[in-house]
């Protein structure tokens, strides 16, 4: 099969050995997939992952048990034991034996075919493109937000970093009827906030003042973060929504002074993310410049990374 | 009056001019004196703070209105407006116009005379020493860390560091019932924290492993902090509970996998803490390992660093 692999380097194959199902596992036919931040900062040696990128997918049933044959699915990217302390108490996220697809010792979506637990899937309403299903995934690490911070109509909040998941939380953000601000660099970028009704400020225009009560970091920068700690308001929280990809130099004296709540944030809910986009809460197509051939992934991946680019999406069908 | 001042360097004066108190102030005369790490990290330039160091006293109102004249008596450091945002919310210790004794914007206790707002007093019942009284205002610092997180008997939780603040969170945390250790490099300084019962763990025997409820950082140092993200159940939460003094290489990636929650935690009630040390609920002098007269309170300050010492108290009355 065709797969985009790190070794030493990021590699394109076009013959790499098919991937084999284990017990509870299917394999799926990957139609379509989406290039996400992390997927660049494990290039840049991130988890140490070794194999086939990826984790941003649908597809389509190719062989498993006889309930999912064929049908067109997404699929949660942590693979659990369902036996560990975090597994039993509910955390199965958290499991303590996890693999994770395309991220940690599993094979990820970057290629024709993907291994996958059966328990991970979530079959796709067909209300839903491909296109909008490849986003499933970071709509949902979007929504735990939500679940982390109680979001109301008086609450004042404020998304750092306006590219492919600040657009997103910020959108998810909104539908709760917060005070909302989206703080980025990229005009274009915040004019698609803008569309969706949400107020988008540009970071050189910023009037900084302590007074938010919870400010969504999704840079992963340690700048973005510092402005975080100068627009929360004393007793208020910090999400970091993006993974930061190693040590950085971040201040935390801010934090103690100001007693604010810095709450990590990782993956989210399918169905919540899934009821989103049926219901277009959250609308995805205008975030995708560009969709291109698989064949072309390593062309993809270059240009991810660069500012102009918010999601970039891999044909598998082509 | 004597002082000791901060201005480009630390400075032991014998003839300081004597405080003025102002409108709803009192002059205090200090009776004995705590050195803080605080005042270790200022005198390294923590805060660009200029003036008379120090914020944690016992003394005898000389000045001020009747009720308070005579009194001894301790005071909380927040000197606040009682009219911004934060005041009129109910979190007047973050009031946006404070000054804090000895920290930011007012002169502190290493002096003879003090001049504080009266509403800030508290007075010492007979029962509690001077010694004990100067205790406080970190005790309260570490009865803080109980509004911040709901422990209990089921609780796992540490404390990581075996220094003054480090001993005190662990009574009271002790006193919660919670299944408690400290970590700390120095072995009497872990035995103190024995013979309160407390289960004391030198750092190069600890077996970590990722499954303590809430760890409390009391070293307010880099390597502290990773320490705890290694010893932090997922979904756990670290209190922040020492100043950190300047941008740190601090990574915050362990935060955002294994969403924890970082809680930064100041200062507490002195009500608390005063009816702690009244029940012996914290027991303090084992922690004094030096009081020295208020002339030599330069060498005091260079002792205070040193890693065999706890507590230095600064005897004004000499």
């Amino acid at each position: 099969v065709r797969a985009l692999t790190l070794e030493k380097n990021l590699q394109y194959q076009s013959n790499h050995p098919a991937p084999r199902a284990g017990e509870g596992e299917c394999l799926v036919r990957v139609r379509m997939a989406g290039i996400c931040s992390t997927d660049l900062q494990l290039v840049k040696g991130y988890m140490q992952f070794r194999g086939i990128l990826g984790h941003e997918f649908v597809g389509l049933v190719e062989s498993g048990s006889a309930t999912w044959q064929g049908k067109r699915v997404v699929c949660e990217i942590n693979c659990v034991c369902r036996r560990c302390d975090m597994c039993l108490s509910g955390l199965a996220n958290h499991c303590r034996k996890r693999t994770v697809l395309g991220i940690s010792g599993r094979d990820g979506c970057f290629a024709d075919l993907v291994c996958v637990p059966e328990s991970n899937l979530h079959e796709v309403p067909d209300a839903l493109t491909d296109e909008q299903a490849v986003f499933v995934e970071p709509v949902a690490a979007a929504y735990q937000t939500l679940s982390q911070y109680p979001f109301t109509a008086s609450t004042k909040a404020t998304v750092v970093g306006s590219g492919r998941l600040g657009l997103l939380v910020a959108q998810v953000l909104s539908a709760t009827g917060c005070k909302l601000t989206v703080i980025g660099r990229n005009a274009a970028k915040l004019s698609l906030a803008e569309k969706r009704g949400v107020q988008a400020v540009h970071v050189d225009e910023l009037a900084c003042r302590a007074d938010h009560d919870v400010v969504v970091d999704c840079t992963g920068t340690p700048a973005g973060f510092d402005l975080a700690t100068r627009l929360v308001r004393p007793r208020g929280s910090i999400v970091l929504k993006s993974t930061f990809g190693g040590v950085q130099g971040v201040n935390l004296a801010a934090v103690v002074v100001n007693e604010i709540s810095v709450l990590g944030s990782r993956c989210g809910s399918f169905s919540d993310a899934i009821n989103a986009l049926v219901r277009e809460a959250v609308e995805v197509r205008p975030m995708i410049t560009q969709t291109v051939p698989f064949e072309r992934a390593m062309e993809a991946m270059a240009a991810a990374g660069q500012a102009k680019h918010l999601k970039i999406l891999l044909d598998m069908r082509k």
